[in-house]
């Protein structure tokens, strides 16, 4: 299989998170935190190290503030549940948000009545309209900014930046999901970024299981997912110190060994090696697809935009129809749909072409690999 | 080392398991649900067939009534928080909730103003007092009652049948908590229990990651967790129909293969033999223990209303010594503290003692580890 939906999940991983794993469930997959045995302090020594790679990796001072959760979709859930809401709250989105972030804001809004606004794109190129955006922020201050950094549709890498310092001269608070960036792009937490969600198992290629937060704010969050901690275990709140707050249930050790192994792993290539090779990887790849008739290649305006994800559209088939004929013909691994950001579809006009074919790039793809890609499309035209 | 402390995870894992993992990571750890490619199929096959074994496990008819969380904690928030409630909702739980339902309700109870109210017990032996509940449910009906099957404090089994048949008359939900019985006390859902909550990783001798619910009730339970579904990305609403409407974020397949390969070992062994041989040890523990000088165990007053754990003080040492005391001289591992469980310990008055010492057991215990457990309990006399 030529895997290219690395977009969704990394595959396949660095062997050492294989073994990461296997040592893991075979040696200390106990209760971590819980026990006052060995092998338990073993397991915490394990986790506690996966949060300073995590804090080392976004350059936060206290590993403390680095919250491990299942999944990135609960991170976000965690954030977006946890602050307040009231009818007139400013809540901003870019257009380019998951799913984990426009339901879960469209469930709060129905509850509180208030609007979630998009930030405006520039019409021609999709890019976000900062002079638009700065005189929308000046009617409506925002409270509430959420910017996925790389849309997982078209790979445009938005300029969370300019976009956090803009709302941060209203005092908004500002989220960063980082699903489809941490792990390619060098990112540094700085007093712009209130809360920064990242997932394990896409570009910082743990295991599915694994994601959390970076909390760097001074608002209150509350605890979303209740239950229990190891700790203060008679009291019925959930304890008032960061992580712990926000980590209930037992610590899934094997999905945390797999993130350990495969920061280590990262380290060891560097993130300046993965960019430069992602990005060259996926030049490589719109200089080939763009060479391919009945091929519509959906991309970001400006190349130095644009890193890991390329959607497309066929002439002649839907996105199902050509990932189905690329996997039973070619052996193929690509995704076609909406991928679970449902605004973009508009910008792209892609809300009737059943969404897109999308190639998800990943560190271990070869230019082989996007050769074979375009030799059966160029089979197809 | 001894492993005593299987309530809090099971360790080890069946070798079938671990051989699971390794297969899934390597050959088919991909986005399962979301790709249209063989390997996302293959993967999305495992986790059907993962629902359909616990489907059958519980004789549930229809497996899409089983919902895949990351673990028992999440998927008793989903419950919790998913039903609706007002200020004088009727919420009575049994007083051996673990923190995963106390600390849960306790945040609604403040957003609500309902209160929560415990099941009465008998003042001797701490068994429910059925009679008395009668009672209570006569003068305030109830709405929703909340079990823990069975106590991860002392191992007491609650009748949970009895009480959920007098709280139906009242057409009560009912929510089961199995996270220490499933796995090992054959459960039959029926119109009776409109949740039951599972774990894993603990009695289905999985790896930590997956957990769940079965949903077998006639009330409307909202979405608590959103996000992608790999389905109607275009919807700001989660979709519509079981399992999908509560399993946002790309499934755990390494923790679900691991589920797949423990319940196919669970089956093969037997529900009645894991039972059988789990009391077996229980009683023998029961009786070595109960010869110590210094120890009291604090166990349910029937020995058939009592499984796979033991918690107990020592005259000499609070539980966190004796456990570390056992840990470093004798390399055995049990667990101390209040063990996640707030009301329990102000039945067994083990509030002031810092909470008990824990031993739990699990099916690769033998009795030898008991033995070890109490020669080095013998010479602490």
């Amino acid at each position: 299989m030529i895997y290219l939906d690395n977009a969704a999940t990394t595959f396949p991983k660095p062997e050492q998170v294989y073994d990461a794993v296997n040592k893991a469930q075979r040696q200390y997959a106990v209760n971590a935190g819980r026990g006052s045995y060995r092998t338990a302090r073993k397991a915490n020594d394990v986790i506690k190290e996966t949060r300073e790679l995590i804090a080392d990796l976004v350059r936060c001072p206290d590993s403390k503030n680095v919250v491990l959760s299942p999944s990135a979709t609960i991170a976000l859930n965690q954030i977006i549940n946890g602050l307040p809401y009231d009818n007139d709250t400013a809540v901003y989105v870019s257009p380019y948000e998951h799913n984990a972030v426009v339901r879960t804001l469209h469930r709060l809004s129905e509850i509180y009545g208030f609007t979630v606004r998009q930030l405006p794109v520039l019409s021609n190129t999709f890019e976000i309209d900062i002079d638009e955006m700065k005189n929308r922020f000046a009617v409506v201050h925002p409270d509430y900014v959420y910017v996925n950094h790389v849309s997982n549709v078209t790979g445009y890498i938005l300029p969370y930046k300019t976009i956090f310092s803009e709302s941060k001269k209203y005092n908004a608070v500002n989220i960063l999901d980082t699903a489809q960036s941490l792990g390619v792009i060098d990112i540094a937490i700085d007093s712009d970024i209130d809360f920064l969600a990242f997932a394990g198992h896409k570009n910082l290629y743990s295991n599915i299981g694994v994601g959390g937060f970076v909390y760097n704010s001074k608002i209150e969050l509350k605890p979303f997912i209740t239950g229990g901690t190891g700790s203060n275990s008679l009291d019925p709140e959930m304890p008032a110190s960061l992580p712990g707050k926000y980590e209930a249930a037992s610590p899934d050790i094997v999905a945390i060994a797999s993130l350990n192994a495969s920061l280590k792993w990262l380290r060891s290539v560097g993130i300046g090696e993965v960019y430069r090779y992602k990005k060259e990887l996926t030049e490589y790849a719109v200089e080939r697809l763009s060479k391919i008739n009945k091929i519509q290649l959906l991309l970001p305006e400006q190349n130095e935009e644009h890193i890991s994800v390329i959607s497309f559209l066929h002439e002649d088939y839907t996105p199902n129809e050509l990932a189905e004929i690329l996997d039973m013909d070619f052996d193929i691994a690509v995704r076609s749909g909406y991928h679970c950001a449902p605004y973009v579809h508009k910008l792209i006009s892609t809300e009737d072409t059943l969404g897109t074919v999308r190639v998800g790039l990943g560190y271990f793809n070869t230019k082989n690999d996007i050769d074979r890609l375009a030799e059966a499309l160029t089979e197809l035209e």
